[in-house]
């Protein structure tokens, strides 16, 4: 059901979309540069994904968050208050897998770009992310990641969380 | 410089001195528990730690961060306030990595034990990391990840957030 929505989401998100869609037919080039950052799969290439999100980190450009918190995008929502969304992840890679964001950007495209005044929201975005661990029944065991930049493999310049459970996690974490 | 301090710090971190020293030589059984658990190596064996910290993840023993927070034990601080404390990984899984915990335990053994209450001090522990990241010279590419229970790997029982850089991460995170 996402899919369709995600293929019209061209900006920022292209090669995202090609990762979760896979239906577009990259040229040799692109396959080989996947190949050489990916280790898991050409289909599961968040690496590549994040190479390229990267080139509008700082354009401030509305990314596809904006129509899920907007819900002209649909979204499995876990869980939601006034300040924070809690979603499932099209690209899960644990039996539980779910994205926490601030419904206001307000700036924080990534962590890397926090200021003093975004004490507040990180705090309610990481007591969110324990609350998703309860509602998922992991709150025996869960991860929380952020990543923040494309060595870290964000491929969506809107701050989230990933929550992840429902397994046994590996050390080093990615 | 640490170890010898480890090594007489056996209550709940018996297991984790054991893979950051190895020195110890564990029965054949461990070695077989371990060697199920783990996928990278017997020496580098978090999610071993993790099963073994767990015994005594409620008990509110005093873990080796009170230690380190009163400095009976050295370790590399990175950077410190009223509230925070960001100190080296002793067992590094990347060119950087920074523990980032909170001075006060208050309760918090592990995320998912987080209550409203906490919201303030994981804000300033989030921004404390995007610190780091700065001081550090990884602000265009660093990984959070906070552990909590022993299916994610956790393996001291007081707050921590890691922060990782230096390098490409990998995804999925572990």
């Amino acid at each position: 059901m996402l899919g369709k929505f995600w293929n019209r989401y061209t900006a920022s998100t292209t090669t995202r979309a090609v990762r979760v869609l896979g239906t577009a037919k990259p040229s040799a080039s692109i396959v080989n540069f996947r190949r050489s950052l990916c280790r898991i799969s050409a289909t599961n290439n968040e690496e590549a994904s994040a190479k390229a999100a990267a080139a509008n980190a700082d354009s401030g450009a509305p990314t596809i968050f904006d129509k899920i918190i907007a819900k002209e995008i649909p979204s499995t929502i876990v869980y939601e208050d006034e300040k924070v969304l809690a979603f499932r992840d099209v690209n899960p890679q644990a039996p539980v897998h779910v994205l926490v964001i601030p419904k206001l950007r307000d700036g924080l495209t990534q962590l890397g770009k926090a200021e003093v005044r975004h004490e507040q929201i990180l705090g309610q975005l990481l007591y969110a992310a324990r609350l998703v661990a309860e509602k998922e029944g992991i709150l025996d065991g869960f991860r929380v990641v952020i990543n923040s930049g494309p060595d870290a493999c964000q491929s969506v310049y809107h701050l989230h969380l990933h929550v992840l459970g429902g397994r046994q996690m590996k050390w080093p974490p990615g």
